[in-house]
């Protein structure tokens, strides 16, 4: 998925919110010290503004294998690198083979890392008037912060072959660690737009065609009998407060998911996935 | 939702999985000592095997409504208590005023706590034969142990109206904690079925009448197409193991979610999303 078209020049920008290395820069071996992060960058891990560390099975088989950002190093036991020796080999790399545990110290140790570590570049955001259109419908995301979260709402964009998703680049979680985990390789797959402004970013949405369609508790009608259309621009709201005000303004409809039973809202990344089978099954109808 | 029958006489079963306690039963600003777990309980946070802790706004709140088990005591900061004072009130009890910080010390600095904890005791347990048909739909949960991934699921459950979750008293995790607060509050609101097999379960479920369909990314036919039926179970395998040879062979059919994109494996809160809503969809249709 739009693997021709990353080849192709275009304006390059990092997203911003991928800038943080969640690895400590330590060498290895060496004792964990507290404020040692203004050291020169060792060897083995980099320390670059623009380089992040994927880890878990999923999030680095998919980086090695789409190569849509340049591939750093990869720190693995040996039997992930095994499980990976074609991947890493057709990438060009040499796996370090190391401990679990130097990945488990060098992560933290709530990081489900599998054995494996990918040091790479920071994927390249998307302008908006670069999204292609296959499945012509997109996600637009208003300040959804938990990083589980966005990554369960990337893995299932994938899956429905979401052409883009769109978010702020600030209020926005790392792109890396734990949303690159949640997202099992997602993050390879869907382009990302990171926008400055939302307002303004549904405002070009909406001029390049998209119905803007919000989703919301509040909701005017219940999505199930909205008039749906592609290109289709599917607006979620962060956990807990919803869709803000303007952000609600720029949509050309509010909807409501109408659920049956007692409790009536969903996880948001729950609700992302009942409201793309909704529109995907009204989009094919 | 089952409200009333939960006050009839039936056997008590209390959830196995929901014993421990996590709550360490220090006095307030006692310092935490390992090994101090057999002292007597302080008065403030009993100790009891069948004895759990809630947390966070939701949870809490809809344990307090529903009244479906027997609560102990309430802990929360000023504003918090202001927020819950009616339910609180309408429960017999009175908050107990602390600062925030007492009970990120007393839940671990990752509980998202919003403030409140609530002691109760456990829920009952339903047997299969219990199970009240309204939506006709149950859930079949085998070894998902993901606390935050059963918690959204039962939370996914109780906004579709599902009339339970059948899953295993092992490999299933404590229902409470971090469970409990992704559950946002469905834990009080979808009976929860616990079974010492599953594969005896299956057969009971299909004793019962129900067809049996279990997903499974290798199976026969797509859910889309798959003849479905009132009563059903929905039989979801756990994360990256999927569903067990018995579990699968005590299935009536077992079916595949069709995704278009490239990513073709979905959070399982996420695939139990989309199954719903298709199955929803189609029994409806």
């Amino acid at each position: 998925m739009r693997r021709g078209e990353r080849d192709l020049p275009q304006r390059s920008r990092p997203r911003r919110s991928e800038a943080q290395l969640p690895v400590d820069g330590r060498e290895p071996g060496q004792p964990q010290r507290r404020g040692a992060t203004q050291e020169p960058s060792p060897p083995a891990f980099r320390r670059s503004s623009d380089v992040v560390a994927l880890y878990g099975f999923h999030a680095v088989r998919e980086a090695l294998r789409a190569r849509k950002r340049k591939l750093i190093g990869v720190h693995a036991t040996k039997a992930a690198a095994e499980k990976l020796a074609a991947e890493i080999a057709a990438a060009g790399l040499t796996a370090r083979i190391v401990e679990a545990e130097e990945l488990s110290r060098r992560l933290g140790p709530n990081a489900v890392h599998q054995g494996v570590l990918l040091e790479a570049r920071v994927l390249e955001g998307l302008d908006l008037s670069e999204i292609e259109t296959r499945s012509g419908v997109i996600l637009v995301l208003d300040q959804i912060t938990d990083p589980h979260n966005v990554g369960a709402i990337l893995r299932t964009a994938a899956a429905f072959g979401v052409d883009a998703v769109v978010m702020t680049e600030r209020h926005a979680p790392d792109m890396s660690g734990v949303l690159a985990k949640a997202a099992s390789g997602a993050l390879e797959h869907v382009p990302i737009a990171p926008v400055v402004n939302l307002s303004r970013a549904l405002q070009e949405v909406g001029e390049l065609g998209y119905l803007r369609v919000g989703l919301d508790s509040e909701g005017e009608t219940p999505l199930q009998a909205a008039p749906l259309a592609r290109p289709l621009a599917l607006v979620l709201g962060g956990e807990g407060k919803g869709l803000r005000r303007l952000t609600r303004e720029n949509c050309d409809l509010v909807a409501r998911l109408d659920m049956a039973g007692p409790i009536k809202s969903l996880n948001v990344s729950n609700a992302c996935a009942v409201a793309l089978t909704f529109a995907m099954i009204r989009l094919a109808g």
